[in-house]
């Protein structure tokens, strides 16, 4: 069975991408909306990860719709659920019959709700594996130091390829950098540099 | 690392013990009050799939408060739920580290509230992981075909070892076989007969 990975090079996709190794033929997805090339971290992470990587670049509309939602919200929980919740419906109208996301139990970045979940699959017949929903932080972490080294930092000092990264451009781009500090609050970010085997 | 799951010889709980074996050393806990042999199946079962068994002996006042609660409930629910959560507690304050279960996200079967799960990960200092939280019932159903031969049948026709089987048994020898259909609804059950390599 194949399942396509939303993946953006961070401890947690890249914890999943391992947890489904040995049951799936697992492809590594990063989306962009073509404005940088984030992705290419992302790329670099899978190759060394020893994954398949697909880029895919998503319609300008829903970049547009979450900018909009974020100016609207001033903070970005909205916005990025609902490029995620796309990105997951992009995946599936173009054929996945599995989709998987790396997001945890106690997340706080945002997740499908149950009831997105459930109509997604409802309507087109796919499946959405979300691996990690299982797990808690503390046995992702122990999980992530035995098997990755990883690099923390802030999110604008990190290059990583989440959604997060082209938004915070396209704010930058278009209403300056202290609009990016306004909107997304400090947090820390992470990626992966090597798989330990 | 080594995690103890929870385990009946039913298809969940057995796709959970394959889910986890790449990573953690496995160990299979089937819990019996001391009432039935009903362990013995999941006992086959765990060596067939290739696993370590133990069988642990719950405190015989958590059968009886869970009694009480099914009579005064009329329905099975919150009793199972109450020995499930207690087996957690009883693996976790007898050493256990790392404590799995084979709840799925959209289960009928009791489960762990969040604040539960959170109240032991804290309390104890242990992790609870649920590998099929992030799984709806077509995506395991797929891997359960991939991976196993399985039996289905009405839960009262089949061999083996949930809290149900011993909570059936001890109703049936206090009330009688009338009481038994009275308190639990029909539903099937499945136990694992073959892992298919």
């Amino acid at each position: 069975m194949r399942v396509s990975l939303l993946y953006s090079g961070g401890k947690d996709s890249s914890l999943c991408a391992l947890l489904l190794e040995p049951f799936f033929e697992v492809e590594l997805v990063t989306c962009t909306f073509g404005l940088t090339e984030a992705w290419r971290t992302a790329q670099r992470a899978a190759i060394m990860l020893g994954f398949a990587h697909r880029v895919v670049t998503l319609p300008r509309d829903i970049l547009d719709e979450c900018v909009s939602m974020l100016l609207d919200d001033g903070f970005p929980h909205n916005a990025i659920k609902f490029v995620h919740f796309k990105a997951v419906e992009h995946l599936i109208k173009n054929g996945a019959k599995l989709v998987a996301d790396g997001t945890r139990l106690n997340d706080r970045v945002p997740k499908l709700t149950y009831a997105e979940l459930q109509s997604l699959e409802y309507k087109y017949g796919s499946c959405i594996i979300r691996p990690l929903m299982g797990y808690s932080k503390p046995s992702v972490m122990a999980l992530v130091r035995r098997y990755f080294e990883i690099e923390e930092n802030e999110s604008d000092m990190i290059d990583k390829a989440d959604y997060e990264t082209e938004i915070r451009h396209v704010i930058r781009e278009r209403y300056g950098t202290e609009k990016v500090r306004e909107l997304f609050p400090h947090h820390t970010q992470s990626r992966v540099i090597l798989r330990k085997r």
